[in-house]
């Protein structure tokens, strides 16, 4: 398939609760970008996360294989870890075409909430 | 009304829960997409699904009748299934313009939770 | 202000529960249409409501006026009403620059759950 | 970085709940709109609230340091503030570009909803 999508995607909201409830590792609070590579050969995948008083963090580096969908979760970002319990942006930046959508499970309180939206392919 | 959309849409983000709450087929954890057909003519849809360790699976075959929406749930899709408790990706295509959104029912805590992007028009 | 946004948007996702729990009429379930007129002028929308296996219903007709935002429940349309516990995707159609975002609300649980998404300007 | 995004953004979903449930700040109903600035100039934002039977509000001016991101909850503007339990629709127009993404808290009943949508850039 055409590998479909953009290379410079961006999230405008991110936050990492610092409690949750119920099992984990399904329902611990968190926060995801998926991200797919339709095409033929792998992506290369950096992510920058934005903060409200301090300079950017990362980026980060994965690959997205192709054909394949990689669902990385904020939280498991290291060296340094995403910071919990503040706001965050983010952006990511691809040397091929790929889809990126925005995802949060929030189980602080007893029961979930969910949210997701796609990015913004800037 | 004149056929409205694009002719292949990605959504980055899937998931079927294993478990759920609730009374069926209402309750049942689910994952959707929407299709609308605004067109006259009749809209022949494919349904590919990538995964994050294997090959894609897939295509589906439906169709969008003229003036009509379906609303697909990745649940129902057979031969072979969409794999639970498995993040994965889709992409569709049309052999005519038609809109896609996606939308999951998460019920597997007692309360839902409820999430739907517009899909990503490729 | 310039009248900002499109005159033709697609939501693809709709459905009314035929039940709710809580006060009402906040916590009555209910699937909603925001539309917002930037301009001066008032614009005239129309809106069509497509199903899965009959002809589509409406169009029904309404007024945003000058630099306002009309909040337009589909559980208010009448003569016909949109019908309950139905799948359905809906066009609005106006004779201005408008943007319109699609906003559900849950009650069927004992808990809300909502979701959003922009609509799709075609 | 470049300054990714659109100077002008529009949400046509707007609503603060006028009560709520669980510790406050974090489990305060409130609605945000996370502006991201990824340029290395500062941005100067403007939010207009636009109502269903008066005139529209403010504008606000607020500032987007570069490479900063600024989650702007609307319950926290003031002179005026933004009326509770009130359909609203809100502009935001930026001397550098930016991007908008929508999110709503609702903790009215004892657990949470989420909701979350990209703006519109016009």
């Amino acid at each position: 398939m055409d590998p479909l999508g953009a290379t410079t995607w961006v999230i405008a909201e991110g936050y990492i609760p610092g409690s949750s409830n119920g099992p984990e590792p399904q329902m611990l609070s968190h926060e995801t970008v998926c991200l797919l590579n339709t095409g033929d050969e792998d992506a290369h995948v950096e992510i920058t996360v934005f903060l409200t008083d301090a300079e950017p963090l990362g980026p980060w580096q994965l690959t997205v294989p192709a054909r394949r969908t990689v669902h990385q979760r904020f939280n498991d970002l290291r060296d340094p870890e995403v910071p919990r319990d503040t706001s965050y942006a983010s952006v990511i930046r691809s040397d091929r075409p790929v889809v990126a959508q925005h995802t949060r499970l929030d189980s602080r309180q007893a029961e979930n909430a969910l949210l997701t939206t796609i990015a913004y392919p800037a």
